[in-house]
């Protein structure tokens, strides 16, 4: 009996360590190049300073916030599978050389499609058409031509730019407000004069401190009667309160939030029940074959980590966002 | 006291007879130049002789159809503030010398809304979803992507035209059949192959002998069992029993009626029952100022007519539409 000869010396594979809540598909491709391990809330902690890559797959987890300033290494790349950053930025993740990269290019569609949906929804009171099918009643109503109608769309990111195209599509007059003003966009100065004149104020910007509560009583109150607010961003840039009294005072016609300061939403949420307000559960951006999508992406930005090319989607740690063009 | 001198001679008042159910708004334009009657289904036979206008502003009355054949002159020109003419043709009116118009240009882009407003609704399955906010309860699912589906609209004419152009705004591959093949449009031998391979199929036919009943078991056997359709335009075109049987079996996986057989749909009617069937009442077309529309487009092809220009939106009596471009 001889010994098999040796085998050529494989490089170290490196870790990946995956935040997961469920099991994301397509990471199978990565066998054999690389050491997956997996961790959730409680053991996070600890596996954090022997991986070189994070996967943060549970979008709605605090974990790596919370356990990112603990003793030891850091993995050199985090990669979130979402658009927003808000639920794993930490000062400290943001002073480390650490690189953060996100899901732009996955949700843009699918959310812009939604946004057209509830938007077009609204104008024609479906809500209504179908209660009034539960009580077996016919009531024409006139509705609402969208055509020539005004939006006014906050984020001026992909998927901001994304929802100020599909509106335009259908001939919407579409203004965007964005941190800074650019070629195409609207600074801060101008939201609330936008606001004043919109049929619909979109709120699709990412979670940071200058969006934090943004959407209050005062601005509620600047808009139309007639006019309708969404969100599709994230739960805490409205003042949730302040939105259920402007719907309830009919400072504003209609408002549709898909995003809440608490998801899920517990039964005994006041939100489900306000008048005029439409609830679903954070699903704009989620179509059909999302998570297969959302593997295949960092399976790409992996094999460009790997060969040492530069990754794309790196996120503006300062910011809170990949910066757009 | 001397007589007060004769003033100009005036030329005779035309008669203008309205149909209508309700009063329409911007006929006071005419005053004075036209003398305007009313009539309801139990006086139109008596009014029709003395009219030299009809002006059919109850569409959903088939008075015209019944008085048509009397005795007596007929009106030279025939109105209705509708799209289709079914409701008003009759072979007697068909044969003879009266020019038929319809109000051509005021409900397509309506219309086209609604459509891409309920297949934006299936796609990203709100029906449910306001169910389950009915219900408070938090419940994620994937929703459809829209861009990249295929629709098949049925209707060449303005209607069917502004749908297709409306849902490629939204990255919808689409197709359309009309009675005869040309550019862009499908003629009826491809119907069944479209049919079977589209994700919508849209109804947007006028009612003529072709259509009627055109969408029956076959066809919705054709469909894919995730495909969905959509009828906006008469009630007449679909077998309702036919679309409620391949509803039940789950042969389409959902759809959505504007119009019926029978219109108001009573209480009784099993349609607000189907599963999977969303009901409305015959709302497509008409949004805000929509009446105000059909009255002020009716005074300009009156004002054509008086004054000897050719009107427009003339119909195809043999066909039963206004022929497309």
């Amino acid at each position: 009996m001889t010994a098999p000869p040796p085998g050529p010396t494989l490089p170290p594979r490196p870790t990946l360590l995956v935040l997961d809540a469920e099991p994301l598909p397509r990471l199978g491709r990565l066998t054999g190049r690389v050491r997956i391990e997996h961790a959730d809330a409680s053991t996070l902690a600890e596996r954090l300073p022997y991986a070189d890559v994070l996967l943060v797959w549970d979008f709605t987890s605090h974990a790596v916030r919370d356990a990112w300033p603990g003793e030891g290494p850091r993995p050199r790349w985090v990669h979130t599978a979402s658009a927003g950053v808000d639920h794993l930025m930490s000062p400290e993740l943001a002073a480390s050389t650490t690189v953060v990269t996100n899901a732009r290019g996955i949700f843009e569609r699918p959310v812009a499609e939604y946004v057209a949906a509830l938007v077009l929804a609204m104008a024609k009171d479906l809500p209504r058409t179908w209660d009034l099918q539960r009580e077996r009643e016919w009531r024409h109503r006139d509705a609402m031509r969208v055509a020539g109608t005004r939006a006014c769309v906050v984020g001026s990111g992909p998927i901001g730019r994304t929802i100020a195209r599909t509106l335009k599509a259908l001939d919407v007059t579409t203004a965007i407000v964005g941190r800074v003003p650019r070629t195409g966009i609207h600074g801060p100065a101008d939201l609330d004069r936008l606001m004043a004149r919109a049929d619909w104020v979109i709120a699709a910007a990412p979670l940071t401190e200058q969006t934090h509560g943004m959407f209050d009583a005062r601005r509620f109150g600047v808009m139309q009667p007639s006019a309708r607010f969404i969100n599709v961003a994230r739960g805490q840039l409205v003042v949730e309160e302040a939105l259920a009294d402007a719907l309830s005072k009919r400072w504003i016609a209609g408002a549709a939030l898909d995003v809440f300061q608490h998801e899920p939403l517990t039964p005994d949420s006041p939100l489900w029940r306000v008048p005029g307000l439409l609830v679903s559960p954070h699903m704009s951006g989620d179509t059909v074959g999302w998570r297969d999508a959302l593997g295949a992406q960092f399976v790409e930005l992996y094999e460009r980590w790997a060969a040492g090319r530069p990754l794309l989607n790196v996120v503006d740690k300062k910011r809170g966002y990949v910066p757009g063009h």
